[in-house]
């Protein structure tokens, strides 16, 4: 038995999100029907954490166990011929049997993208929130400097408690106008782990600030009082986008796809 | 009576072009059907020129007579409230009376997007040509210099002849890749006017070069033997934008939104 491992991308916006359900599509039961289909075996596919309902990936990671002799290389060739276009492999390697894309996870970066233009721009409608006023990305900077850290996290958590704990540790928040393209923002996040609707959660609250409507050492309050109606909207989800997973170098095995194919021949 | 010009962007993937035609959605039909349910009146609103299939806009300029009070700021919103979210209206002013967006038209510019990573690229599926092959920039950009100036265009033509003239002059060619994205390549050119399927016929005979299949020179052959079957494919709809349309500045009228405003009141 071997364990692959596949970072993913994906345009969330036609599907319910990360995890199989009856009767709506998903990422997930999108990935597993190309693997069965492949391999011949149905096959469950983990991610390193779900996506909700129109949140978008440029690299979700995932692995499964396969008996499957195509090497990784052609195990990704033939998945992005299965996936539906708004599904894409951009890597699939052969990881240290037993890996697993939940437990093994070390961090993870996200990017929110906001759209702060006075009319829609209709190329990013899908991708990123559109609100009307200006934002002053210098103030949501200064903002959001205090929540870089170790703190609890729950006033930024929907449903708390839904972990053993809601400590987490933010490695970095960095947020930049774009210069080719003035009215998006990119505001991006990387911690030890997140919780529930958290980078959202962080995203309305600095919004507030950004368009005026609080002062910008409001976020560090919010966070003091441990309590998520303190906290400002949760920001929808078309703006969400995993940017990348991160795991301890030693989960992957160093089998070339030359090596892999040579074995397969050998037989 | 007055004629209003307008700024549109559009998403062209779910249009069958421009132009209204039976059964089909297009972009003049839903402006068409905007400004009617605006103004009470079936409008004729014309285009710079035609888009074609799956052709998006940045800068579509269209124009219309209307008897309207409403001032260009409030038709602007009121357009916006009823357009479907992938149809925007970027800016609407007072034109001259008698302003045509055919006629009056100095020049267009064009970007044509080439994504040329080995992967597809779900977030650009319908917003570029995909590749697969790594593209030369260099080496497009040397072989579309001769291609600047003013020339018989007609090896560049589908359905040459539909014009009057084939000659067309072009101001300017620049290919970049992008810095924050790697694997796309920005193609832009400006001209005083261009024919049909130009920008597309060009970007596939520039894309022959750019892969290595073809030389330096070919493209300067090709414009040479005025004959449209010499050239390159046809690059598909999807890659391409239509950025800005030209008019001389003596085209629109200073009617400032606040005056407009002043004179429905006091009516």
């Amino acid at each position: 038995m071997r364990t692959i491992q596949l970072t993913i991308a994906y345009d969330g916006a036609a599907y319910a999100g990360w995890q199989v359900q009856a009767e709506q599509p998903t990422i997930q039961a999108a990935i597993e029907s190309a693997v069965h289909k492949i391999t011949g075996t149905p096959t469950r596919v983990i991610a390193s954490g779900r996506t909700d309902s129109g949140v978008h990936a440029l690299g979700q990671v995932a692995s499964f166990d396969t008996e499957s002799r195509l090497t990784a290389g052609q195990l990704q060739r033939a998945l992005n011929a299965e996936l539906p276009h708004d599904i894409a492999v951009l890597r699939a390697v052969d990881a240290r049997p037993g890996f697993h894309a939940i437990r093994d996870c070390i961090g993870k970066r996200y990017r929110y993208v906001l759209h702060d233009g006075p009319t829609r721009d209709v190329f990013h409608r899908h991708h990123s929130w559109h609100v009307r006023q200006r934002l002053d990305v210098g103030v949501m900077r200064q903002a959001a400097g205090p929540l870089v850290g170790t703190h609890d996290f729950r006033s930024f958590e929907t449903q708390w408690p839904n972990r053993d704990s809601s400590v987490r540790t933010v490695r970095e928040i960095a947020i930049e106008r774009r210069t080719d393209h003035p009215s998006l923002i990119d505001f991006e996040i990387e911690a030890d782990g997140f919780l529930y609707n958290m980078v959202r959660a962080i995203v309305g609250t600095l919004v507030e600030v950004g368009r005026g409507a609080r002062s910008i050492d409001w976020p560090t309050a919010v966070l003091a009082a441990q309590d998520r109606s303190q906290a400002g909207a949760t920001a929808p989800a078309q703006g969400l986008f995993l940017l990348r997973v991160d795991y301890p170098p030693d989960v992957l095995l160093l089998v070339s796809d030359h090596a892999a194919a040579e074995t397969t021949r050998g037989e």
